[in-house]
């Protein structure tokens, strides 16, 4: 996607040709930093301090990690220990452990010397891959936002939580893949931006990148989104999914499930943009499978701007001895999803959708 | 209620019996400042500023405001002046025209020159009254609480949005006077604290008094909740409400209904700290009859936090250029709610429920 008309995507190959550059997102949505990573040791720590997030842009960056580790060491250890590393780095997104088993399924089989090229191929493919799976996510999605469109005639108004747009991926992002295909397609759009408290990921990088993109969007209080369904000044929501079972259920944002509920009541469509490596086969009941990270108090009990010097500040929101807990993700059942946005087309969120849409895989 | 064991109210007279005193909760929750009202003026921009906030605090503040305009004008054209001004302060909160209305009902009558001790009068019985209706509410809501702990046998977890603690009345809280007379009973408790996007009134004012009083609580982001309910971590839900109407829907913080669906999605009872004053016996649809009031769009665009060198600093967390919106209340029909626990005891949320409730006003 564009910022302020340059194309750009979020990780990228350094004139080297062994140097990964990716934008901090930790420095939005204020500051605009480019980061050079050189070593297993800083893909790790991009992932694990959050200099990227969502989960295809970290299967992306765990697969240039393992790319980054072949040039310290190519021996069948040193792939294991790179493995461990990256795996650990975050225990929710399945894309993270999709991206290290292609990476190991490729590099075992050959002598150590041809390892790296190998690496920087397949991380180069796995990257790429991301953008085809998002555009054609994307162009899906735009089709129900053309016939909201055609049935309305008026700009459609899409709520979305989180950030799950190229920020979140390596281009096009999931959720708002649709929003970008149809915006740039001519069709009248805006956005209702989640702020997404604790990490105000909406409100840094939602907001940050339509702005950049040009599309009309306005940031809300996360509290705000059954009003608005109340009002009729929603028409549709799309979220991502950090990882869906094989029955439909999504586990995203923690306070996703609660927009699904008022859309539900609303009758208001709520789809989730869900790449297929996002799906967890082998899980069926969310709410009872997947555990939920619980991320550190201080993202809850402080917040980070921009204050009056202009300098990035960090503040404290509650009172001296007071506890605050953060629970990262939650779980929206599959009974609120209207529909799956796959890069293969639109599915029930079912077992059965998902089986119809990929024979092969479920 | 009590800061650090010692009793407090929200308003009350100065040592000069004319001046009145409010604790400014726009300080909150980093500094205790008591601020002197000497002026009409003082009162209005108190309201008008928050001040003061919360249903009843205001209409106490509207009333003692009444007193001090008669301090410069005991007129009928005096009295109507500080009504109108007064009463244009805030337009959501009904009881303020209640207090108002009382203030009028009383001093119309009276010769000027005995309007003023009459003034004082009545604003002092308006704050009793509250402090006297809030502690009854609380009595009806502990016993819920006491039957709850009764069968757990464990601490009871309630869930609450905003503030609608002491701090927002004159003594006890509506939604949090059920909290306190159980917590003073021995009734093992903690709260969940919502923290309240965009003011962060959970996080600022909720979290503040119960940590001055004493109680157990925990702040957790708005999009959490649901989350909690899903795993059995809320045993019950107690909000507030700035406006019910004679059908039992509730006008409440923004974000008050996403709860309640979340509530009644999980079997969680759901209940309402409700004093008769804030019903509404001229409205019935509740989504489509109150208006509700947009705020500042800064609200949500900055946030006031304690700084790195422990001042209060305003920060921005959305990007340049980026918009934002600020409503402050949704509606939570009756459907979702369990029942409202009033000041004569607990009825449900219907025209029936509250008919028999108050036959003397239905």
């Amino acid at each position: 996607m564009k910022i302020n008309g340059t194309p750009y995507r979020t990780i990228w190959l350094a004139a080297d040709g062994k140097t990964v550059e990716i934008i901090d997102q930790t420095r939005l949505p204020h500051d605009f930093v480019v980061l050079q990573l050189r070593s297993l040791n800083d893909a790790a720590t991009a992932i694990k301090d959050m200099w990227v997030r969502g989960a295809p842009l970290i299967g992306a960056t765990a697969a240039y990690g393992m790319a980054l580790a072949t040039l310290g060491d190519v021996t069948d250890a040193g792939l294991q220990a790179a493995y461990a590393k990256l795996h650990a780095t975050r225990p929710t997104a399945i894309n993270l452990k999709w991206a290290l088993d292609e990476m190991m399924a490729t590099l075992k089989p050959l002598p150590g010397p041809a390892r790296i090229q190998a690496a920087y191929a397949r991380a180069a493919a796995i990257c790429d891959e991301d953008v085809a799976m998002n555009a054609a996510l994307g162009e899906h999605g735009a089709a129900i936002i053309a016939e909201i469109h055609r049935v309305k005639n008026q700009p459609v108004n899409v709520l979305t939580h989180c950030n799950a747009g190229w920020l979140a991926t390596v281009d096009w992002g999931t959720a708002l893949a649709p929003v970008y295909k149809a915006f740039d397609a001519g069709i009248p759009i805006h956005v209702w931006v989640d702020e997404t408290r604790p990490r105000n990921q909406g409100a840094s990088l939602t907001a940050r990148e339509l702005n950049w993109h040009g599309v009309p969007h306005t940031v809300i209080a996360d509290n705000t989104g059954g009003h608005l369904m109340q009002h009729g000044m929603v028409d549709l929501c799309i979220v991502g999914t950090d990882r869906t079972t094989r029955s439909g259920d999504v586990c995203n944002k923690i306070g996703t499930y609660l927009k699904a509920l008022a859309a539900a009541d609303n009758d208001v469509p709520f789809f989730v943009g869900l790449p297929s490596p996002t799906i967890d086969w082998t899980i069926a009941d969310g709410v009872r499978e997947i555990p939920i990270e619980e991320r550190s108090a201080r993202e809850q009990s402080h917040i980070f701007g921009k204050g009056p010097d202009g300098a990035v500040v960090e503040v404290q929101v509650i009172p001296d001895g007071s506890e605050a807990v953060n629970y990262a993700f939650d779980v929206t059942p599959a009974r609120l999803i209207s529909g799956l946005i796959t890069e293969r087309g639109v599915c029930a969120a079912s077992y059965e959708g998902l089986k119809a849409m990929f024979p092969d895989r479920a």
